[in-house]
């Protein structure tokens, strides 16, 4: 057998509608709260923030969704995406394992950001909406928002978590290239953004506070709406393309999954790699096992607690109920900056509440040895987030050699590490620190989750 | 129709053989001279630089050279690349040309150097060798081998040009992480890098510096061969499966161009994308409009004399005739850091010699402009050096529609700019500078071209 297996599947195999999850599982999410009344809200609670299309997305519970042509249409510049057999790395690790990755990192961003960043662009675009704002860590999201507002002309102002912005000026002429504004949050421009400024005048930011400051832009301004890179059900389904595809692509290799691996910061790759495959199991299907790989800096879902919480730092955005560390809870420094959120998507804090999924945390060190080793047998360099899921699916390849196990892997290569080179020089060069978080910090920050009475 | 269109083949339809345009060429190319007789050289002359497979390829005149089944192997990992046709640039230039790109940022190295590392890496594993040196300039020639490398399992080490090597720490870094050394150019490690230290002491380094380094270090190690990513007529054959792949795509769009559009620096990419074509017209076939976009810092097939030159600046290369400024000649600095050779390759030089091809110099803020544009339409961010080519396709697209004509023209799109970041900072920030040669410098290098009595 040849070493490189790559499956290809034809552009008429896109995905023609995206899969909720909602519709197959045993008990249905717990309701959206309202963050002044903490009582559950309605679709039009959302209407300042989101065009009404994906506020009913959001809280659909039909099994599949149509997906428009037009975003079916810029969908195929790089979908269906590769989903490789990973024979060299095999062999590197003498696995009896079969080790397949589907790639998103070809997308013109570099990641799967692109699969819900066109979907979101196109529908508000049709309701009118002139410009977007949004937050972003390490940066994916918000180059991937860029590229979909210069595809359908509108404007995108980003607010980056100013330790990144600061660390990763790349990322920033990237979004500027596709024709996006980008600032360093916290921000002089906004409300919350000055409110932390004054409390914490060197404040380096976080996931939580940049969504308040994008929040606030949109509430505040009529011709502009805000869009989220992960966590909620719509962003979920949308990457759920991935999955969509990986099954048929399964199918051309006469092969399926034991195992899926994913990395997790707000949860939205992993979801869309793992949940058509949990969503045919549901429906009688071949059990998976399917396991979240985050970081031990801010272990959400290892660590974190199934409660309401706000989704942002100044406590603007509605609750939801999920794994979190609490909203205030700042991890530390480290690289996988799309994997710094405090809290985890509703659905898959469900569906690991449902014992669907299982989770573990790594410390940094060691996913970035795993992307090295999968860099130098497969050739690609990964993104310092999917390093997590390369680590969970190298471990379980090494069980399986420990067992003599024939088992079937797969996991999600999220996006390549062409912008994270820093990571890279930093590890190479013996400079990455597993820095844990305080933890009276964490507990501090869990303590004062709010008191919700639906609880 | 839609936005997005893509002609994607199967991946059955990757050449099986390497197309050597020398078979179809009215005259054949001036022989290669050896550097210290100044007479023709056989093999036996370059074998301590190349293992025989490849020397035998460099003086083939056999239309088709079979492509090795592990050579394939390694291409299918992107290969076939994708032939875009780019409806959105149309649109925005108004033009009624149609525009397509072949687009070879697929490739885990992010450009069209893949083609020919793979199979210098191939080679040179089959016959033993160890190690292999190598030059590199803005680093896609240096990463392209340390990718081979890592999957042939032979150690590499790349001579950086020292200005490249400070300014682009991340190109050393991906390099690394493929398991390659990299090390700045000028260095202490040979004679050739000593003896310019020593005149010129804060030497920032040239392409023809490093490549005698490189050369050096080959010759003087029974282990070790040399690797070049550029010029050679090997080299260039291994790229002709971008033109190949072009002609079934452009078969299956059921359409076919009325000229091509490629950048030139030693000229690979260019003839890869370019050859195949020109071999049909010499073989009966539709006449095509080939255009080569050089740097107006660099300018050796605009400005340069066809002549007998080094390909070093150390005169430790046969010598080949070409299109040369001098091998003494060192362009002002510049962002396309891969077109910064004094040189053109000799089969490069030849089809314009024999007025199959025209030549055209751009400055880089034109050249940049024409990138952002061509981002912002279809969404993905060139390389500097790639940016030459899409500014002679935007120039031909405007040309077009001053005219009223529908011509079909293609360019190669031949890497991605994802390191390349800073140059878009620079030039964002108005900070670019179109820094002309200095004439005298040129004048005076120009002038002291090896005397050969075969002229």
């Amino acid at each position: 057998m040849a070493d490189t297996v790559k499956y290809v599947l034809e552009e008429s195999k896109i995905p023609k509608a995206w899969y909720n999850i909602v519709a197959d599982l045993p008990t249905p999410p717990p309701p959206v709260l309202h963050p002044g009344t903490l009582q559950p809200i309605g679709p039009g609670d959302l209407a300042p923030l989101f065009p009404m299309a994906l506020i009913m997305q959001e809280v659909s519970a039909e099994r599949y969704i149509d997906i428009p042509e037009p975003v079916r249409d810029v969908y195929r510049q790089w979908r269906p995406s590769p989903l490789y057999r990973a024979r060299r790395l095999e062999k590197a690790l003498d696995t009896p394992a079969r080790i397949y990755y589907k790639y998103e990192g070809v997308s013109p961003a570099g990641s799967h950001k692109p699969n819900t960043a066109v979907a979101q662009a196109f529908y508000n675009k049709q309701e009118g909406v002139k410009r977007l704002s949004t937050e972003t860590g390490a940066g994916q999201w918000g180059s991937a928002l860029a590229f979909a507002g210069a595809l359908f002309g509108l404007e995108v102002k980003v607010y980056m978590v100013k330790v990144s912005y600061q660390q990763k000026p790349y990322r920033k002429a990237l979004m500027e290239a596709w024709g996006a504004q980008c600032v360093a949050s916290p921000s002089t421009e906004t409300n919350a953004g000055r409110q932390i400024l004054k409390e914490h005048p060197n404040s380096t930011g976080s996931l939580g506070i940049a969504i308040s400051e994008a929040v606030e832009v949109a509430a505040t301004h009529d011709d502009t709406k805000y869009a989220l890179g992960s966590v909620l059900n719509h962003v979920l389904m949308h990457q759920t393309v991935i999955g969509q595809e990986a099954i048929e692509q399964f199918d051309m290799a006469d092969d399926y999954p034991d195992i899926i691996v994913g990395c997790t910061g707000g949860g939205s790759n992993f979801a869309g790699a793992t949940f058509p495959f949990i969503g045919a199991q549901l429906r009688g299907g071949k059990k998976v096992r399917v396991i979240a790989c985050e970081p031990s800096a801010c272990p959400s879902l290892t660590r974190g607690k199934y409660a309401y919480d706000f989704g942002d730092t100044g406590h603007l955005t509605p609750l939801v109920k999920m794994h979190t560390l609490g909203s205030t809870f700042v991890p530390p420094g480290f690289h996988a900056g799309g994997l710094r959120y405090h809290g985890m998507a509703p659905l898959v804090s469900l569906v690991q509440e449902q014992g669907l999924i299982e989770s573990r945390a790594y410390t940094q060190t060691k996913c970035f040895e795993a992307g090295v080793q999968f860099a130098r047998a497969e050739g690609i360099l990964p993104a310092p987030e999917a390093n997590h899921a390369v680590r969970g699916a190298i471990d379980e390849a090494l069980r399986c050699k420990r067992e003599g196990k024939k088992q079937t892997i797969l996991f999600n290569l999220c996006g390549h590490g062409h912008f994270d080179m820093q990571a890279y020089i930093d590890y190479f060069a013996g400079k990455l620190e597993d820095s844990a978080y305080d933890e009276k910090e964490l507990k501090a920050a869990m303590a004062d989750l709010p008191k919700v009475a639906a609880e």
